[in-house]
């Protein structure tokens, strides 16, 4: 009885939480403009209410007094009051101190961009690290206790991974930073040995394509992929997106360029690997907070594992080319070949969401680089712009002609959200140890990409990780498939292999 | 002090109520068929959260505490104070129950009519009829006490106006009982002497039309009727309705039907004039239970004003019919007047939605007719088939081949609704008496329609109607407007005029 209780509140929660997901699709997709202001507030009145729900004492005593009967019980009791600890060490004035600075934070980074002055984003940014800063210092203590004695980072990393916990929980700055470090040691130098052969030409992707054309057939793939679209459906948005409402209703969004065809495509196909997760959770943990993605790294595995060992992969293409001419005239004379080398062309940019599958993550390297000293108190908000463009002539080779296009590109600091650039490299990490793993359970994937036949690679990805939601960890899944913690060698190895054939190392 | 308390809390209650439209109307227009278990679930915890929050006794607690320091603030306490009484006289067990026996109704309803066989739904119509006189015999006394002594009617109209007070405040079963008998009085034989003449020709009408022409046509002419695109859209949807999450953001849906013009149009042009309302209240009002319309019966005087008064006249036609032959080379031969007698065709049918601008409110009367007998405990459900078709002969001299299409036709009575129908002909009534106070103040309006300018209406609309939303009751707003209570003359009187010279009577 008590623990029905429990499931009732939390499933209480869940639609609270749902609805306002719902609410902020419908802003990113369909909201008429005049809209805006009231759907803030409806919005926050939603999560206020949602949170003040699950912080409560009430909730609290439904958790000690919760008799569970099954492991899906104890799992359920023991990451629900994880997630109530968590929460209610910070006190409502942090909270709301939060998002007020990161309201005001938003726009004042808009503005700094928008004119390119960075000193207007600047004193917005150092309240934000001084408030993760307290964040990070009152939650350190639950995570000290957790991993035990054996756990004893320096003060500026205990910090940082305080940060991390919300994103990707259990992770480690010092384990993060010694891989960074392996893979900075890798990939400076084969994106640099790259940069010496001839740069493939892609303009045969910049090309008018029609956009009922591009959506089709991206439609069509996510079909293929195993995307449900009676659970699910695909909209236009500024920024691509996944979002949940349940089990049952999971949606993406997408940004079609009608002269661009990957942008299109591979966003589709990035968020459908995302949708994939939300969509194979167990539908048992529907209504609960374990119906989740275990930590972000672990959905970007899967968000990059469609979009790039699948999608960006000669034997996909094998199977797909034909059909996409069909539909661009324009890619009727072109061989697959040139194709798929235009489409894994690699150049050092200034922009992370437009970089290559290499020279992304040394966009989050220098992210990286620069949060954990600001964290630290090693770095000062002021001293961002320089650190970014000496770090990014460092491991790109390029300096930005504008902090607009340098340090001021992403929106994520300006909400707060420190700890969070780290996940997208950690993910395309573990992408490859989860391939490696499926092809050793199931032979070289290669030829069923180029069959068309994805249901045996969905089927293992549900088997051993979507299924599981948040009731395994990212490393607990990694352990289990793979036998190994996070490793950059697999990926190292794919990427050397990979490139080395595209541009003949 | 304690009124900003108030108003906070009414904000909260009104963001889970806009929420919960938001989620029905992506319900109705978007989701995914899978997620509708999930998505009634979402709903139902918003509507309960919000309801317990809106009879909580913190909120009476509020009302009692509240200093108001204006006209708008006494509005806003008097008639919240109201809804929050009306609302806590009716015992959780009953809401519930009703909520229950309502969604067992609707599935055996649905079956019901699917076979034709009405014994299903029989003993369903009955539970929710003993479950509204249950309702309206704990609300009666509240109605009692404030229309004073001299308010006296039979047992079985108190309860009748119990019920009709959830949907026309103030409304009384005997005054509407009067006034539809002057209606039938005088609309049975203008319906029969129609009936004499030849019938127009409307198989222009049942011909193909591409389906964004037809959505390009209706948005441009609700576009013009004043409907804020900026703050409101329009999607598809089984069944046309408007919702509101707010004066900000006031939606329309649409169904089409490519062979037949008149259902996506006047359907369209119907919802806006609903959304005009919704879109007219005073943003003051925003967030409080007062921004809404003041009765049913008034806001579907706006809805038929705009569909019949404006789109079904000649002068509206005058300014628009080159556009729409434009769009339909079917009618590109057709006269306009003959084009004008086609959409304007009367026909005694089966089908209440399906029927002209006449015979319309003889349904409406049937229905009126029954519910109050069966509200009177004269009328057993069992015999509910019996009395349709012997009504409907006797008003419209047709009888239903079967009761699908016979008293099984309409979903009211499955939710529950009695006393809703008659709203549907107390709005058209003060659609009339509101034009013709319009006509007073601005001029006659056809030549203003031919000519494509509907603002001055608009504006009238606003000022004298929409603005106040819930602050003056429709009854107040017929007096102070047109200078008298709810009165059939006037639209017969309309009735007579139009038909007359349409059919050369």
């Amino acid at each position: 009885m008590p623990l029905t209780a429990l499931r009732a509140a939390l499933a209480d929660i869940m639609d609270l939480r749902h609805a306002a997901a719902v609410l902020e699709w419908d802003q990113e997709t369909h909201m008429p403009s005049g809209a805006a202001e009231a759907r803030a507030q409806q919005v926050a009145t939603l999560r206020r209410i949602a949170h003040e729900r699950f912080t409560s004492d009430e909730l609290a005593t439904l958790l000690d007094r919760a008799l569970p009967e099954s492991r899906r019980d104890v799992d359920l009791v023991r990451i629900t009051r994880r997630d109530w600890q968590r929460a209610t060490l910070l006190p409502a004035r942090l909270v709301s101190e939060q998002a007020e600075a990161s309201g005001r934070a938003k726009t004042a980074w808009k503005r700094a961009r928008e004119s390119d002055d960075v000193t207007g984003f600047t004193p917005h940014l150092r309240q934000l690290v001084e408030l993760a800063t307290e964040e990070a210092n009152r939650v350190r203590p639950l995570i000290a206790e957790e991993r035990g004695e054996s756990y004893a980072p320096s003060n500026a990393d205990a910090r940082y991974d305080a940060l991390l916990d919300t994103y990707e929980p259990g992770a480690s700055t010092e384990d993060i930073a010694r891989v960074f470090a392996d893979l900075r040691h890798e990939l400076v130098p084969l994106v640099a040995a790259i940069a010496e052969r001839p740069v493939p030409e892609d303009a045969i992707l910049h090309q008018p394509m029609p956009e009922a054309a591009q959506w089709a057939f991206g439609e069509a793939v996510a079909a293929d992929f195993g995307y449900d679209f009676d659970h699910g459906r695909q909209d236009r948005s500024a920024h691509p997106f996944t979002t949940s409402f349940g089990v049952s209703d999971v949606r993406i969004t997408t940004r079609i360029d009608p002269n661009f065809f990957p942008t299109g495509f591979f966003g589709t196909i990035h968020e459908v690997g995302h949708a994939l997760y939300e969509q194979g959770i167990d539908l048992d943990l529907d209504r609960t907070p374990l119906a989740d993605g275990t930590s972000l790294g672990m959905h970007e595995s899967q968000s990059r594992l469609w979009e790039n060992l699948v999608g960006r992969s000669e034997g996909f293409w094998q199977g797909r080319y034909a059909d996409l001419q069909a539909l661009a005239p324009s890619l009727s004379t072109v061989p697959r070949d040139t194709f798929v080398r235009a489409i894994n062309k690699v150049e050092p940019s200034l922009i992370r969401v437009e970089a290559d599958e290499l020279t992304y993550h040394l966009h989050v390297l220098l992210r990286f680089d620069i949060e954990r000293q600001l964290v630290a108190g090693t770095l000062d908000a002021n001293d961002v712009p320089e650190a970014w463009n000496t770090t990014m002539q460092d491991l790109l080779g390029i300096t930005p002609p504008s902090n607009a296009d340098g340090c001021l590109q992403d929106i994520h600091w300006s909400l707060g959200a420190f700890g969070y650039f780290p996940t997208y490299t950690l993910g395309t990490l573990m992408s490859v140890q989860l391939w490696n793993a499926a092809e050793r359970d199931l032979g070289s994937l290669a030829p069923q990409l180029a069959d068309g036949t994805f249901a045996p690679l969905l089927d293992w990805l549900r088997t051993h990780i979507h299924r599981w939601g948040r009731t395994r960890s990212a490393r607990q899944i990694l352990q289990d498939v793979t036998g190994s913690d996070l490793d950059a060698a697999p990926w190292l190895d794919y990427a050397r292999t990979k490139y080395s054939a595209l541009y003949d190392l």
